[in-house]
């Protein structure tokens, strides 16, 4: 049956991969290898769940072997957090200077999960979200 | 412990919500909602895991009670599909009139994985893929 499982790669873009790979490995703490690629960087965030960054200038021009792409402004993620992990996660962004842009608690499902707001090297907006706010069904 | 578990929230952008509706709810079956939003469609994927199509000329402007993001230009996705689907999808890309824009069999992991690219109504490149082509652990 044609049925699509889930999601292997989210994608955001960034100008300066080297500033892309110190935040998502040492900020967030992604798994990554030690790629020094002018065209992307790779990192594991779960079984089958992977966040490729790539330099839009790079990923963008026609003729590579896979079909092109690369977008300017600002793309957006949400990763998920554990629950009781926000003390932890603002004092690890503090420790790294990264400025918390907005936190929302959402009202949703009754559950009260929390968002964090912050921007990653290339300007895109990272939430991380303590749970699955797109899921009522256990409101 | 500040510990990334997952992506919540994978996001593309299409200035025409209802033909992104039409081509992940009705061609790639994607389970969605009756959502005539002008911000954006959700489409669920698997659990923790939805794809958000925003409008980026409504997402992109200051102000919203979110931070803003919005791109222009052509995202990537790559979404999981069963080993043996393929053919399935072929039949289905065609009753939809939706080109395949390449087909790759990829060397890694001895695993032979396959990838079919088509483009969304907003020009992005959707990966259709049978296997975790990032995991060398287990070649």
């Amino acid at each position: 049956m044609a049925r699509v499982r889930g999601i292997l790669e989210t994608v955001l873009y960034c100008d300066d991969l080297d500033a892309a790979q110190r935040f998502y490995a040492d900020v967030l703490g992604l798994e990554t290898d030690a790629d020094t690629s002018t065209l992307m960087r790779t990192f594991r965030v779960a079984p089958e769940q992977v966040l490729l960054v790539f330099d839009p200038s790079v990923s963008e021009p026609a003729g590579r072997d896979v079909p092109s792409h690369g977008t300017l402004g600002a793309g957006h993620v949400a990763l998920l957090i554990g629950d009781d992990d926000l003390p932890a996660w603002r004092g690890r962004l503090a420790a790294h200077g990264v400025e918390i842009e907005r936190e929302i608690t959402w009202p949703q499902n009754g559950r009260r999960d929390r968002s964090i707001y912050v921007r990653d090297p290339g300007g895109n907006s990272v939430e991380l979200v303590t749970g699955d706010i797109w899921d009522d069904s256990g409101a």
